[in-house]
């Protein structure tokens, strides 16, 4: 995931000031206060991570949701079937944070028990970043893979329209005394988040992120809007059929395995308000000491990434050689020391947010 | 994987004759009956689906590493761990396509009495398509994922030596009335065989395929071979760290969990032959009649392809929206219908061995 470069003329919140206020938003839209505790650690987890497209900015959109009916924001996830490596979650139209971390839980405690384990969501919501799920099975020890279907924003190779998410791919893995491996990726080129962030700062488009109602490549975000995103690789003459592959494998293991709404048919969350989304999730825990000693899986990480990290790099490279998660785990840290950075429009949408559910924002400070 | 052109002045053999062929000059490489028919089965099959690069083509290379004896021909996979949903094999340096195919057996069992399954091998050898062992799950009724490190040749972002393999994703799914789903990529932007083929056959390469000694792009298959392979999405800018992303996170699944050598440290295997590679696999299997009726899952897949390919298509698009397998599922059968397609570099590599190994060739006919 994109990590963003500090917006100008923002503000800065401290991180757990900011969690205990979304907290206490989402309760007031009618959450349980476990249920809504998950749902603040996972959006500001988000936020420090840097990436400002996935975390409390979407706040506006759930609210919407849960007062139009769409979403449920009481639901409780419910175990509808469970074998020794698999389980199946019924969410019932909740908050998708709550029940992925109802779900990683459980993949933690079966893969420590049979080696690895398949946990699998139905009837859910967008549950943020899957790279927040991925991590907390490596915080277990363990190597974790997120997948989530979205609504549709991306055009299949030669197709016009949007007909599938965006569907990311998250994994993370334990690497001793570095950060851990945490790979969270959109299949497309770019995240939708990234065209948000575009707008609200009024930056222009790269070629091959995506293309507009006629399928010719878009220049600004709205013809981006209008259009479609593109897979990883762009078109089909740059290898973009992989990264549509990689969508429709997504959708394939989350929505198609689930029995959730897949592809095309999933309701659009950013237009406008329709029906429930009704996604589908999966999590993956892998746990290396089912195959070796307690931390040895931890010492090859270490040995990996040194080999890396120390590599020659090209003559133009603007540095060493980075390991996924590190810009990351970089402006997590840099979060805890100065705050999370909110741009105008992320901070008047929380603000709106604030007095219409009379929740007082907590300080900011200019950036 | 890309599905080859006919190559000019090929010559077609009946895909049975050249597997039967395959199978007695590897038991002449010192090979039990057994496990060359299982090498046979899979190189024959890259054959047959177009894979030109992945097939028997690689048989000198194969020769070569048992004439040197930095592979051997008639070691067994030993099954070293076994858990509920995990199991890790020991592949003794012996043909990767049987551990492969024996370790898919293991998971496709497994995953049917526990929902999911995790199968790991050490100390392999390159099994040819990753692909065909993620079929051999979805043959089974099951979703199939086959992952395998290789030996460097791609640089990371940033780096400016080949450090990581080409390391493939291979993801298949049965799809009803459908030829299965199948999508088998490798995590650069092409595989290292297509500039095999590109070399065989006089072709230029595209630009964000690889880079010279130099770290510029490469224009030739020969700066190619002395430079480094891309990840998928190309340099940094197009969003080249995802592709490398992937290709780590299939290494560290591979090679690091299973205590194989991994990353900059595998030998390679196409400059000259130096010590055993010493791969690692991991094949996962996940059973949808776990969490829902027989046939279900299917009927759900039918759906999502009928959507998919019945979709609008972009003005300047070639055809109608594919489904990841359909190029290859087309060349099965055309294999089928009027041979296998050689061309003459690839022709005079098997006549060698064939005469080498007294196993006269079977009958080819000009295409």
């Amino acid at each position: 995931m994109p990590v963003y470069a500090d917006p100008v003329g923002g503000v800065a919140v401290r991180a757990p000031e900011l969690q205990a206020w979304t907290a206490r938003l989402v309760e007031r839209l009618g959450t349980p206060t476990d249920i809504a505790g998950d749902v603040a650690a996972v959006l500001v987890a988000s936020d420090r991570r840097g990436i400002a497209s996935h975390g409390t900015a979407r706040l506006p959109r759930y609210a919407a949701h849960i007062e139009q009916g769409t979403m449920d924001a009481s639901a409780r996830p419910e175990l509808l079937r469970a074998r020794a490596a698999m389980a199946l979650f019924d969410a019932h139209n909740g908050w998708g944070h709550h029940a992925g971390r109802v779900a990683v839980d459980a993949a933690i405690a079966g893969a420590r028990a049979a080696g690895s384990f398949t946990a699998v969501v139905r009837d859910s919501n967008h549950f943020g970043i899957a790279g927040w799920y991925a991590l907390r099975i490596a915080d277990a020890g363990l190597i974790g893979i997120s997948l989530t279907n979205t609504s549709p924003l991306v055009a299949p190779t030669r197709a016009l329209d949007p007909l599938l998410g965006s569907n990311p791919i998250a994994v993370a893995a334990p690497a001793g005394q570095y950060d851990h491996f945490c790979l969270d990726m959109a299949t497309s080129t770019i995240p939708r988040g990234r065209i948000e962030v575009a707008a609200r700062r009024g930056e222009a488009l790269q070629p091959s992120w995506a293309i507009d109602r006629d399928g010719r490549p878009a220049l600004t975000p709205e013809e981006a809007i209008k259009g479609a995103l593109l897979p990883l690789g762009g078109c089909e003459e740059t290898g973009g059929y992989k990264g549509y592959g990689l969508t429709l494998f997504v959708d394939i293991l989350t929505g198609v395995l689930s029995g959730s709404t897949a592809g095309p048919l999933i309701a659009p969350l950013f237009s406008s308000v329709h029906g429930p989304v009704d996604l589908g999730q999966t999590f993956i825990a892998i746990d290396p000491e089912a195959l070796d000693e307690p931390g040895a899986f931890e010492k090859r990480m270490e040995h990996e990434i040194e080999l890396l990290v120390g590599a020659r790099t090209a003559p133009n490279a603007p540095g060493r050689v980075l390991i996924p998660g590190e810009p990351e785990a970089a402006a997590e840290r840099r979060a805890d020391e100065r705050g999370i950075s909110l741009d105008q429009r992320h901070l008047g949408d929380l603000s709106e947010l604030a007095e219409r559910y009379r929740v007082p924002l907590p300080e900011t400070t200019p950036l």
